[in-house]
């Protein structure tokens, strides 16, 4: 079972601790991105994973593709060329400070790339299962067509594809990220959703809940996976619900929607004293993705996905550097943190 | 509109991280100091600041020059002189671990300078606001000569004077500090406190507050503000309250009361995850003067003061290194620590 | 009073901050053990203390030696030898992932020692009081002969014998260490244990506790050491009580047993928000044998005990680099975190 | 006497050590540029000196500029607009491995500022000396017009203008370059090169010098300098000669040509061993530039520019931190580097 | 054409910049060994390069394994298991005081392997190179068969075998090694070897030679090469040739003998200014291997073979993070040292 | 035999690295001073030693003994009380750049005690060899006194008294040097100075010598030498020769006079890369007194002390961090670096 992953590989630079941005002399330089935060998570799960995207022939595009080759994750197809590495700045937050994030993707060399450059049938060669998320045609038309592509060769290959909405209001606007997506909504087989993607994304809003006051509604969620489902023919969505109390602490849970049985199965919900919240999604993700390839039960999955997002908020980076055994370990100790000796 | 605050700029050297005073064979070093903590913070939020003071003639003094440079804070008129810079050495408290602050300050260039080296009524030119606290009297008599002299001269000249308590047992007794700051009161326009200053400086206790025991009553500081009111003739009275829960967690709010309306607003009370508390006040202080500099209203005022100290606790250093955006974006959105994306 | 701690001195090496192991390419390396960390913590309460051991003739060992002597340990009789310095992989937990300690202490210098290397009578010579932990006789039938060899030769000087029950599973099964310590028992006068100990050591279960749910009955913990008293003959039982809420967060009281009397007084329970938990339970222990020398009441020992080692949590590393000065500042303010200046 | 430069303010971002780029997880992040380093180094030096520049309107641009008020430059004319930071990865050479620049500053706001964005009339308000350098006019063809507008506007109100050939392969061919720099090179007064600038920026080739050798003939660049001066018009003629024995040790010295007298002076060549050497020749321009604008003789000013740039290359970061002490105290005692108590 | 490496891997706990051991509390933490660094080194010049050790089943060894995998080294065929991971202390030297190595590598899980582990048929597929080195069976007996198996196993699949002689006194005795070792050369194509690894691994001494001097005769090396080639049957000697001026600066030369031309060629001797010198000899082998493979003349392999090994003693890190192109470029441009921008 | 030093115990607070002072926010900070380096070194040579002084009573003075007490030192008879620490911030050079050292030492707490504080009978119990040097009298008439005490009650037992001159004209001047230097310089036995403080402290030149420009003159220094035995009575006279090439490079040796005999012998010149050349003095002044106390002859005594503060410029920090095993090293295979395994 091989699952490949595509999207932009980013450079994140962020201020150590809780400084602000340029408070100290040095910044955290670590690489990272929404799909192959994914792909990472995958091979340290112990599945076949693998990430394709476009990198600078440089020093830097070269110590990006490292960074996944770390953990095992193929990166054969990755295509080089001329142009910059996209980045951002990130300031980590904390109690009533937020956490702040300043892109610069723009120009970027996958941003500027041509659909010539990626040969689909190619490389969906022994591939089982495609990911992809909202940022990506949401970095242009270019890539948007490159994404439309890269759907219909893996339907065509009887591959599932599973998307994480993922919406950035700094990438694009809710009315152009819905003109595009609601056009590669129906080739998404497993569609993975947070609290206000489906509203910004879809136009489906969840419609007793508040975001900004972190109330959340299960049935609300319930619904609007039930509508992604029926509109879209979605297999399965599932929908992580953060409840913001702090910078500092969130509560955490996720919930999965069957689009043949309509049943709705809600995890257990943890209380996180953060470390790292960026990535936290993207976890939860790879757990979903997990869950199905292994078959799990809907239950079984949610469970196994929230916990292992969960541990990602206590990692630092992007990345979820926990293994099946970390979070089976959570899963069956809860959470009390007694010392592993 | 022009703000001078007059007072010791200090070096802090602290711990890094949780570790004990020289567990590591560094110190984090940054400048700061109760008066400059002001100037700065006022200069992050718009305001035309500057900031006197004495300074060694040598690589650490300017050092600490250029450190309020970085701010734009307006440096022209500190003195220079041969002495030695006044330090503290700062480790920071956890759960029920207290930050502890050990002082070098004696002997500092500012504590040993003469009032002739400060020509008032050249360096208030143009200046709207003096700010200054009872840290400068309490250096020395030569040093509260010198305030006195500030405070004629800025009298004289029509300028709003503030001054913030500032209680220092290490610096001066308790009845040392009533004989010298009754006698300076007087020229204060502004008055602000803590929850133990008004006991200290000037003799006027909440009845009905347990300091230690983080016990605060509303009803007592309206009192403690009136009475300073009424003794001696400021117009606005601004007080900080403090729940200390620990060392890593603090409830913060603050008050302001009018002296001629007798009118006493509270704040929004913060439940605060500490990052770096020492500063805490002074950002307060700069969150009150800039309020009554825009003509907010006391409620205006003293939530925008308790917004601003409440997120420079989030902060590493002395310094609120935060813009009216960032106080604005809490007051507006609570401190629910969303990603600024 | 003179306290002779022996045991192995371990290299600690532990990942930076909250990041996973090796995650970053270096590694904190401080030196610690079950046995040094109370000789140190006694010295920084200014007991006279000493320190025996065997080390590894070369820098490391040296550098092991030399972090003893910082805190004023006596060091005078350790011995050296060929072979390799234990060691340990810390990565320190947060929130719902627990802390993880690896172990490469197979093989080290001290594991592998001939009991003829110490002449306990010449090491005996001037001490009042010995104490051990059951660590030592885990690392290998030698040394768990070279244990009692020292429990023999101190108990006919009439030196005060305390042992710190401490199973390690990695390094014993439970059967093992019941079939060694329970011939050793016999020497101990005071005995220290927390929640897993009795049961896994000495086979005495507090009947009504669940260790994995945190959930710890006083009532049985006081049956639990009154068992101990009677089957071995020890003069005080104390216990450690730690609530584990997550790794950020633990519940942590204590509780002394007197043997004589079958009075049990149980402490303060601090809510710790903690920074470091290895060496907590050493911690306590020191605690104790300080309050015992000092002839403290037992409900003065336990609280002296309790609040010495809910400030070692609040510190970076294994020992508790705290005074007594310390220690009564906490138990006579609480744990507000008040600045002190 | 003030003087102005504009150009580009960039973020550095280098290795720390002489680690390869992302062998570590940090960046050293600094903001720097030919320019900019310029003006900052005037200002040490004590005189009043102002940047120009357009800056993204975000943190990142903000604590670019904040990073020039450090040392007391003028920042108040600096534009701001949406757009990105330029940057450039900087690793560090060591011995036979040479330092590595990679660009990452195309599509800067700087590089798509518009000529309407800057009033050179009022920019150039109280200025006495501008300075730019050849790396404007190669950002793009705006921002080559917005430097002829400056020179023009400079040229009409009798401001003595300064550049510095600074020939960037990686922006521009020399073809373009030349085509491009013919045109402003008549508004130029005070010309500064090094070994291969002004072949690959004028096409005026020094005869007998093999720059990838280090072999550099002082009577070659004398020409070199006298058909600049022929040509454009130049007073002075200011070059940098670097031998490059490696990444660890260079020669280093410098000559200034006066086009009326027709006198050309070479400094003492000083042996360096490196710890920085990017920004050493902006160290040279700003010496040069602090000799003519005291009235030095050009020996002395070589001298001076020498020494100060001698010691840019011992310092850390772009930046030359040096004050006119310190290039004096090397003039008088010689590099010996015995301690200054 | 694909090279396989067998042998340890070593964590490396190195004292930060110069510090003495300990003198910091941390330790830089890389992994590397002998024959890693080869395959890392291969990778890095885009040779298909695999990696076959034992490792432990922790964290630790997944860290290892990770670190290859970071450069592309294939490591499917690493074998886990219980047990410890090999170590060494390193204390970076300077001027006079020489780098020092403290081995902890003894019971290591790799050093008390069985030969039943590694199935050498199965890992052998494929395999167009094998290379080990002299510090294999010095671990041990068991360990020094499995060589002797691989070796023939290796021989029987035709495969070319390379062998670092790598005598290291801490593992064994010049007499130990030379009765395993001479059992195993007649296996060996390639033989790599310093100035004294002939001596004590083969008993075969450069006539006029003084090692501890720096003392180096091209032609006593010569003479050390064909008796090698003439004893064992090897194809080619590559001999590396240090001279030890002081901890900071040594030049480095390489020479190749030909066993059937008798030929002997000699590079360019670099004088090196040292960032980090352990891992030298590993990454001229590394040279030696790639232009063997590549069908470079000797002359041209033994130079790339000593730019590539100087490079890396410009680098920090056993590892040789240098690729082709730098290699090239310092044999095209020489060690100049000028910026690469 | 039991050596005890006498003087300052200072913070040090360096900039890390080769930035200039400030540069970085953070200051690496250790503690030392003349003598103390002394009695450090002297311990790591397994010489008991023991250091009095006068720290404040606070965690920074006890962190200061803690300092000593990691070597071994003995701090029994330190004396606290109320003050502060005396400390010096130092900028490391390179090349060109000189060290730069700013004392912030005056008003410590030692450079204010009593002479009613020391009780020198006590003190001197079991001493055989009381070193102090120039610095202290340079603190203040008051300390001068108390060091005149000591040098008496000393004499009165017959104990050997060694004083390095240690001219700082930062502390005193000249003149005032030379006139309370010449009433103590009768007491001492073993005089040990560089190349200016014989002129400077007691007005003796070597006559052909320019210290600037680093030409040093052996005759020279044998007529000095000889001069203080004749004048003074000292036994011996050690002084150190440096060639100050660049604040990265030094020629360093020492002689030896021998008063009775006449005879001076003049150690190896070692040419170092420095690391760290703070503490050199001190570390030969160690080498002096230990071989001495170890009966060596003086060509022996100089050898080992060249040779031991040699390797005291390649350590980081003041105190030097070598064995006598580590002299000998250097002794016997010279300073060729090689790498010991």
């Amino acid at each position: 079972m091989k699952v490949l992953c595509f999207g932009e590989l980013l450079l994140r630079l962020s201020s150590p601790g809780y400084n602000r941005l340029f408070q100290k002399d040095s910044l955290d330089a670590t690489f990272c991105g929404g799909e192959a935060n994914v792909a990472v998570s995958l091979s340290n799960f112990g599945i076949n994973s693998e990430f394709v995207t476009k990198l600078p022939n440089n020093d830097v595009g070269m110590a990006a593709e490292k960074s996944l080759k770390y953990f095992g994750v193929n990166t054969d197809k990755i295509v080089y060329g001329d142009g910059r590495m996209g980045l951002y700045y990130l300031e980590k937050g904390a109690s009533q400070r937020p956490s702040k994030v300043i892109y610069d993707r723009a120009y970027s060399v996958i941003a500027m790339a041509d659909k010539s450059e990626f040969d689909w049938n190619k490389i969906f060669d022994g591939v089982d299962w495609f990911h992809w998320t909202g940022i990506n045609p949401a970095l242009g038309d270019n890539v948007a067509e490159i994404c439309e592509l890269a759907c219909k060769a893996a339907k065509s290959k009887g591959i599932i594809i599973s998307c994480d909405l993922n919406f950035r209001k700094n990438l694009w606007t809710s009315k152009k990220a819905q003109s595009v997506m609601k056009r590669l909504m129906p080739y998404v087989d497993v569609c993975i959703a947070n609290e206000e993607d489906a509203d910004k994304v879809l136009g489906i809003k969840a419609s007793d809940t508040d975001v900004e006051n972190g109330e959340l509604s299960f049935s609300g969620y319930k619904k609007v996976a039930e509508e992604i489902c029926t509109t879209y023919g979605c297999e399965k969505v599932a929908i992580t619900l953060r409840k913001s109390y702090s910078a500092s602490r969130n509560g955490w849970s996720g919930l999965i929607y069957d689009g043949k049985t309509g049943e709705c199965v809600h995890s257990t919900e943890y209380d996180i004293q953060i470390v790292d919240r960026v990535g936290g999604g993207d976890s939860f993700t790879a757990g979903v993705i997990y869950g199905i390839i292994k078959r799990m039960t809907d239950k079984e999955t949610v469970e196994f996905a929230a916990a292992a997002s969960c541990l990602k908020h206590t990692v630092e980076g992007d990345f979820n550097r926990v293994t099946v055994q970390d979070v089976k370990s959570l899963l069956q100790n809860g959470g009390n943190g007694r010392v592993q000796r």
